[in-house]
């Protein structure tokens, strides 16, 4: 055992701050994290987790159950590394410090460009500072969360249905329904899932979609994801999506890089883009989907109505490859799970010795 | 015990009789008969099978071995119905007659125009006749045969492989290699179980495929499938097609039924079509694939080179509707297979309360 490895005791308690951490928020800008402060001894001395945005952070939430003083020489142990940040709250670094916190254990380390850099600094002010403590268990916990952190927008899945022939729709627009009832239940549940869901204008304009996951008799699920439209067509004032539970935000599409970012800011992890298929495409070429859900049926509709359009794709070569990461049969349909793989490489169009 | 079943003897004599069929060749117009010729005690007198058109019918080769008079009051158990048929060889219901055969015992009816009947022909003789012994095994064993027969025509099989939007080429018109070389072996093996395959003269244009089957070195396959070309367009004198260890059948393609009705005729019992998407596409929405077998790589391509070209579908109740059969991971590929479910109803197309 040296100083740089966290103790059984500091472990279990890491357990504890995980459990705590549970208790907060999950979504919003503000991570769920938990913290437990011990005696030099061993013994719990505190307990503490975030609230929210605007609310204290687990650390300074912990030290305000402690009289001045009692937390000298402490242990603080945390399931995020305490922050170096002065935002809404003063940073946890400096909170610790000024308790006199002798040690500092964490899981995870802050991915924020703001916010990161408290380990350092505590360590240059002569605290003891160990880091990734049940750090895979963390990571879980905070997957979400730590994807829009590290990338500066939500995760983003792209979900179309199409038939086993690409196309979304027939060629006179109609389409309801491609798919059944599993499988349109299936996306409501994924639906309820993500903290936003996102149309194009188009769709707004053609399907007057309401955006909201309901289960299969229509009644509104708890968690209602907000609605996202992207596009600069205008939003009809008695359009469903503005009727939506949760209030609906209006973006371009112009620079979709900034728009994530800009919902990132507003606490979103996690975007269901849902179509239409320019909009989906738009977020395929660009390389900003992080995963795939494409439910096909089995038929086929020929015709011009595709669910991907143009990617701007010239050759093979240039293809986006994805790895089919679940295959699964939803009553007579399909739902195929892909995601990028970035490694694999392009493969080389070969000279065509056969084609077929 | 009646007239009317068959007893355990002749039961035990079937299987013999499939036996025999089998060692028939499993190609050609005729199909795989053999034939026992029972005592009257239950003894068996001869054996026989059919050993390709032109040659001796089953009943006919097991009473060749036997005496005059030796098949008198006799049982023929036979794998097929008896023919009542002047073809290349005379009608064995008449052959059976004429050697005093007492009872006939077969498991599948001939579903031939000209060939049937033969049951009736012995029955109005006086010729006791028990059909469907062991059918569901006889069926099995003549399948492809059998649904030859009776549609007139091969059994076909439409394959393409596509990116999971629909895409079988880049803009650029390269597709080498969508899928994966566990894909690509997988339909060298579906090929050479097929008795032809099919592609268009576009195809033969662009691509010279060479319409053998092969292993993953390149060597030819064992079965080789007759090669098949639709279409108007001059093949090139040097076209690799016309290499093929088998003559090139070429076909207008204008009338698909009359061109697989001749197909059937040269006895050509299952025809696999491999593209480009222009056959695929005729064979489609003439509702002529009894399977589709498609090949879909994680992959996304977008741009104007379909798979499935345009099928007449105007809106989705017309939406030609299957069934996933069977879905397997090949690689890094899916394989889907889907067959025509014609029991199941078009879906009405619902007013549109919500699009996605």
């Amino acid at each position: 055992m040296t100083a740089h490895e966290a103790t059984a005791i500091e472990i279990a308690a890491m357990r504890r701050a995980l459990e705590l951490a549970e208790r907060g928020p999950a979504a919003g800008v503000n991570p769920r994290v938990g913290c437990v402060i011990l005696s030099p001894a061993g013994d719990v001395l505190a307990e503490g987790w975030h609230r929210g945005a605007g609310t204290a952070h687990a650390e300074v939430d912990a030290l305000s159950h402690l009289r001045s003083g009692q937390a000298r020489g402490a242990t603080a142990v945390v399931t995020l590394e305490p922050c170096n940040h002065t935002g809404r709250t003063g940073p946890c670094a400096v909170a610790l410090l000024d308790a006199g916190i002798g040690r500092v254990v964490y899981a995870v380390g802050d991915p924020g460009d703001h916010s990161a850099g408290g380990a350092e600094h505590l360590r240059d002010a002569g605290v003891e500072v160990v880091g990734g403590v049940l750090g895979a268990e963390a990571e879980a916990f905070l997957d979400d969360w730590l994807f829009a952190a590290r990338h500066r927008r939500p995760h983003v899945t792209v979900k179309w249905a199409s038939s086993l022939d690409g196309r979304a729709a027939a060629a006179d627009g109609s389409s309801q329904w491609i798919t059944g009832e599993v499988a349109r239940a299936d996306v409501h549940r994924r639906r309820a899932l993500a903290d936003a869901i996102a149309v194009g204008t188009g769709t707004v304009l053609a399907d007057d979609p309401a955006l909201t996951a309901r289960d299969a008799a229509g009644r509104l699920l708890d968690a209602q994801p907000v609605p996202v439209v992207f596009g600069t067509r205008p939003v009809p004032a008695d359009a469903a999506v503005l009727r939506h539970p949760r209030d609906a935000v209006l973006l371009s599409g112009h620079d979709l890089v900034a728009d994530l970012h800009l919902l990132a800011e507003r606490g979103i992890r996690s975007l269901f883009v849902e179509g239409g298929p320019t909009l989906a495409s738009a977020f395929l070429a660009a390389g900003l989907a992080d995963e795939l859900l494409v439910y096909l049926a089995p038929a086929l509709l020929g015709g011009p109505r595709l669910a991907v359009a143009d990617l701007g794709i010239a050759t093979i070569a240039d293809a986006r490859r994805y790895d089919f990461t679940d295959v699964t049969r939803l009553g007579d349909d399909l739902l195929v799970v892909a995601r990028p793989n970035p490694s694999r490489a392009p493969r080389p169009s070969a000279s065509p010795t056969e084609g077929t």
